[in-house]
């Protein structure tokens, strides 16, 4: 089998990690296997000794780690990112094995930036960032004793995408899409189509007497299963825009109540 | 394929490990992928706080744990043994990667007992103790960083023999679909949703001056990628109808001229 021999843009994203020695830990279980791109959002404490000291000589990662402040600054820019989430949720998102999640990773990463996260060591990553993610990724540990670690978590993904670096025999997730002529949609592209949405369901009353954000939860998990590209996402946003006029222009002859909640609709 | 449902006789063996915190480290990524046979070879302390204090409750492990003075009391009654190399050496052992090492270990151990041995921190095993052994492993990790340290090791090789115990199929298979509690979507109700939306399209004035077919095409694609299951045809066809309310408002209002014919349009 043919792999490519460009270096895949993959980063692994430690969420909120509250212990220094895990950044260096995690760090150093990267470095073991080939992997460099390490980005923190809002750790607890960084640059700090004890990741350096648990770093192990990784410090050429820790020093290149970028920090963020935000889960959407990290992965903004890409095109597939995955979360681990140490049990099964009640979050509807295809779980993928780590060895499927390493090729699925692998394969996207070659074409652009891609990611890997891994939650806060005592909660993990909370559903609202798991719904930012293509997918899950599930450690199939002992259901009787699952307190595998921040970094025995990022040691056995780490040693799954260096496997799949060697060119390991795997089969593709149904995730990877065939060869497109559109890249991908980002992440931050994405967002704004979410965005978009919304606003647009608000506009033409749908949110109206209904739970907006389980209705957007559907559709952000609808979507993201279909991983869009670009062109699909201008194409989405173009509908939303038009359908958005319509409720202005409705609006604007009077036709209809203007959206604010609270005063009863006298066009109804 | 079938596997044995009898508990397989299998331990993990360390040899004369220098820091107990990696005695603990060793039971605790062990038990968190359900092996429980943790055998000490002339460890340098145990018991001691620090193993207790990394086991994080894998206390059973180390409580079980059996101690013993040299290595041939720790792999006496086993039928087949395979110790980790760091590096590949100049050893005449058949060299397992940790998948392969894995599935051969526990096919053994469903037997009678066998064993898996991990060497000391700076040094590993000696030539000599290889020579015990039916073959080594060796884990796959980046030659110019290959600092995996012991508990890292036992994490990787513990995540293979519980991926084994699982039955997982050496080759990956397809990521597993997310357990959904509404049907898919038939092909009759993904047609109506198309149909819904090409109207859609056409009322809220999206059509005009574009290729109708091409846009349908594009969103066929991307919906028939997303496999929709029923609510989520239906979450659809609301927003599209209330679309088409805001449409059909701003029409009467006066404030949109008139469409092109459209299949359900009053006006024409």
């Amino acid at each position: 089998m043919m792999h490519s021999t460009a270096t895949p843009d993959l980063r692994l994203v430690l969420v909120e990690p509250s212990h220094p020695g895990n950044i260096g830990a995690a760090a150093r279980a990267m470095r073991t296997m080939g992997l460099r791109q390490l980005v923190l959002v809002n750790p607890h404490a960084f640059p700090h000794a004890e990741a350096s000291a648990m770093a192990a000589g990784a410090d050429d990662v820790l020093a290149a780690a970028r920090v963020c402040a935000r889960l959407d600054e990290a992965i903004g820019d890409c095109r597939f990112v995955l979360g681990c989430s140490a049990r099964r949720r009640h979050v509807p998102l295809t779980e993928h094995s780590p060895r499927e999640a390493a090729s699925a990773l692998w394969t996207h990463a070659t074409h652009g930036p891609a990611a890997l996260l891994f939650g806060r060591e005592r909660t993990g990553l909370t559903n609202d960032e798991l719904m930012h993610c293509n997918g899950s990724v599930f450690i199939p540990s002992d259901p009787e004793f699952s307190s595998l670690n921040l970094a025995a978590s990022v040691q056995v993904l780490s040693y799954e995408l260096r496997l799949r670096q060697l060119g390991a025999p795997v089969q593709a997730g149904p995730a990877t899409a065939p060869e497109r002529d559109e890249p991908p949609a980002t992440h931050a592209q994405m967002e704004g189509l979410f965005g978009h949405f919304d606003q647009t369901l608000h506009d033409i009353d749908f949110h109206k007497g209904r739970a907006p954000d389980t209705v957007m939860q559907r559709l952000r998990r609808l979507l993201l299963r279909a991983e869009p590209d670009q062109r699909e996402v201008r194409v989405l946003r173009g509908i939303l825009s038009d359908a958005q006029r319509m409720a202005r222009l409705a609006r604007a002859a009077g036709a209809v109540a203007t959206p604010n909640p609270g005063p009863a609709d006298p066009a109804d």
